[in-house]
């Protein structure tokens, strides 16, 4: 189950890449995460660079492993080269391999140095099915606000895609990757105030939304009361 | 002298830094460029990643090695991981040993693929002792308009640079690292003007620098006619 990662002449040495896949469920911002095999180590989804693949396709790659999805924004951040990565690799090596009881060598890559290559993915959550992979037997959506103690340095990581994401919140309108096709005001306003982790007025979003003429008003969504029926809309073409 | 690229135990292999050394000068927004040893290839500043060095540590020892400067507004902006920067790698590293006699295995390490990671650099151009280094005889300062071809995928590396620094432009305030500690209104909105690539009003520049209220106003600086003469500026501590 293991093995492939110790061919080692298919991956550059010393290389890996990390995704922060963010979804919106339930007005929350989540990240997908995964669990390693025997253990309540939680990761972000990674992987290495072949050696006959680009860096942005071993992104895409990892993406399309875990959620079976393609096409989907994926933007490279940062790098993070930093020796204590290495450090707290060597410690988090010893337990991690020792609960998943594999013998040392299996995963001896992971106390190595590692220089990773940040990439955050948006998603639609709804079109998303996971799949924990090879060395994983749980994944989850976790809310930003609620992370738990993450492998090696990724909550760091995390924290920067946030950092990465919030500066192109506006121009590049990359709010509306985490929403379906259709959608309320109300819902774009509340994936701008996760991510941004403030409270909007939403007569000032609503008009500031509307005067970027970017979308399309459908029609009501009817979902019981129809007197409080809020607009549809969808982004222009 | 070309020894140390051999001692390959001492770098982390497959990746590189490469700097974006910027300077302002003669109202031009320029760029410091090295060229090999008996060629005509023109390459930015960079160099490999020792094994007991964080990647920040690498490109702020290749920035003093190439600029006797310290304490340098630097920031990791993206990092290159195609394919193609390898196989243009092997073509121009034939070239370039040939022209410079070196033994093949010499220069061996510019033929393999590298992945390399983009910093750019805000230097006070006025205090730069320019140091070509080992594999380089000749330094010079560039206008980004008037960009040669350069070394692999360096012009690229080059553009993406600016983009990042168009970004963080007004938020960051990142011009004022270009200019030596006072400097006239007309320097600062000539700084801007090269890196936007386009004219700005000078009255609404005035006004929009003014009100962001980060400047002190020192005194005229008199340059022989004084009924002309404009007024100094520096920043707010």
């Amino acid at each position: 189950m293991l093995s492939r990662f110790k061919q080692t002449e298919l991956w550059l040495p010393g290389i890996s890449v990390d995704c922060v896949i963010f979804g919106f469920h339930e007005n929350q911002l989540k990240v997908l995460l995964l669990k390693f095999h025997n253990t309540h180590v939680w990761s972000l989804a990674g992987g290495f660079v072949g050696v006959e693949e680009n860096v942005d396709q071993a992104a895409a790659r990892v993406l399309y492993e875990r959620t079976g999805l393609t096409d989907i924004y994926l933007k490279q951040f940062y790098t993070f080269g930093d020796l204590e990565r290495n450090d707290r690799a060597a410690e988090e090596h010893r337990s991690v391999t020792t609960a998943m009881g594999s013998p040392d060598d299996d995963l001896s890559w992971m106390s190595k140095r590692y220089i990773t290559i940040g990439y955050y993915a948006l998603v639609d959550y709804s079109k998303v099915v996971v799949n924990p992979g090879d060395i994983s037997d749980a994944a989850d959506w976790v809310d930003i606000a609620a992370l738990p103690h993450l492998f090696l340095d990724h909550n760091k990581i995390v924290n920067k895609a946030l950092e990465a994401m919030r500066q192109s919140l506006d121009e590049k309108l990359i709010a509306f990757e985490l929403l379906g096709d259709t959608f309320t005001m109300s819902e774009i306003q509340a994936v701008y105030e996760t991510i941004l982790d403030k409270k909007i007025v939403r007569t000032n979003f609503q008009r500031k939304m509307l005067s970027l003429d970017i979308l399309v008003r459908i029609e009501k969504k009817f979902t019981g009361g129809a007197h409080k029926a809020p607009y549809l809309y969808r982004l222009k073409p």
